[in-house]
């Protein structure tokens, strides 16, 4: 997600030491001692709605978001000021370092949001579905652990279900227009709220992991 | 596709001794000996137009079409009276019995295109993509054989995305909105046609057997 430049972001993100994890190698293999048993961790969170949400919506599980973008980061952790649960942490930084701060089969859950679609070949690699990201997930993900996955783009979305296939993971759930019944269950961001508006499909999916 | 009663349409059967086979299991294990190194089989060819097209842009592939409704059979029959060419064979007859008219590993593609929903939870062991039909399909496919799916119908696409996964078929193409841009290599059918008018999307996957 492109934005205008935050000069104050740096500022909020230090500010914020009751959720920002600055040192997250350090906890890897620790994250369960924080007093929780269930690690589902957000990759590209954006600016947080989804993980404030759904942090807000499940005490019970520690949920972490991971965003590389400072501005972004900035926007969130100002957004939750007065929504930060002690089950809500937040990591400031590039996702393919994932595989530092969580150790193997750490995480129960991952959730990608409306990630960015990289369209352009040449970009294939930084997609967050490309099999190198895959490879780390499946490292950090307990046995049985799951990806779940939404997204607006359809490029993206065609090119995750290809990828997950071939990297020999098991697909357990599909939706090429989620919306088009109520799931209770789930957040809606004022992003994806955008989407349902204009009546563009939103595609999800949930992997299982084969270890 | 349900349709208006065709009196005429068992006669019409009858009529096209040049294409149709009465007798498939008689042909079972020598398909080949017909001529064709490559064997296509579309089930639930309707009124035949995919068939059609198909089997006169590939007159150096066997398209054999498999359709259980006697009334569009015999629309298919007579639709293609001045366009059959010697490649192209019709089967009426109902495709849980695949099995009986094709030998182990005989089949090099399977295409499903726009099949009955069936969009009832009681009704789901019959959706072509129900885990005894992909049974089915393994069997008569050869090794690295494709089944190529197309559909309007986004409940059925959803399905069969899981049923082929937890099946243990190998996704190797994924498309929510097919016709988003232009694929010369296919045949678009009136049937399509319509859907595409009304800015609906096509779905279309390739899975490949593994056996």
């Amino acid at each position: 997600m492109r934005m205008r430049k935050k000069p104050w972001a740096r500022d909020m993100i230090q500010s914020r030491e009751d959720c920002v994890i600055a040192s997250p190698e350090e906890l890897k293999g620790t994250w369960k001692s924080l007093g929780y048993e269930h690690v589902i961790v957000e990759i590209g969170a954006g600016k947080g709605d989804y993980w404030i949400n759904m942090g807000n919506m499940h005490p019970e599980e520690l949920w972490v978001a991971v965003e590389k973008s400072v501005d972004a980061a900035g926007i969130a952790l100002k957004k939750s000021i007065d929504r930060t649960k002690a089950n809500m942490k937040f990591i400031v930084g590039d996702a393919a370092l994932i595989s530092q701060w969580f150790a193997e089969g750490e995480v129960e859950r991952i959730h990608l949001n409306f990630s960015d679609p990289w369209p352009k070949k040449h970009h294939t690699k930084r997609r967050l579905t490309y099999s190198s990201f895959l490879n780390d997930y499946r490292s950090i993900l307990m046995p049985g652990g799951k990806i779940v996955m939404k997204t607006d783009n359809s490029k993206l979305f065609e090119f995750s279900l290809v990828s997950f296939a071939e990297n020999g993971w098991l697909l357990r759930e599909a939706y090429v227009n989620y919306r088009e019944t109520a799931h209770d269950e789930d957040a809606i961001t004022e992003y994806e709220s955008n989407f349902i508006a204009l009546n563009q499909p939103i595609y999800r999916a949930v992997w299982e992991v084969v270890k």
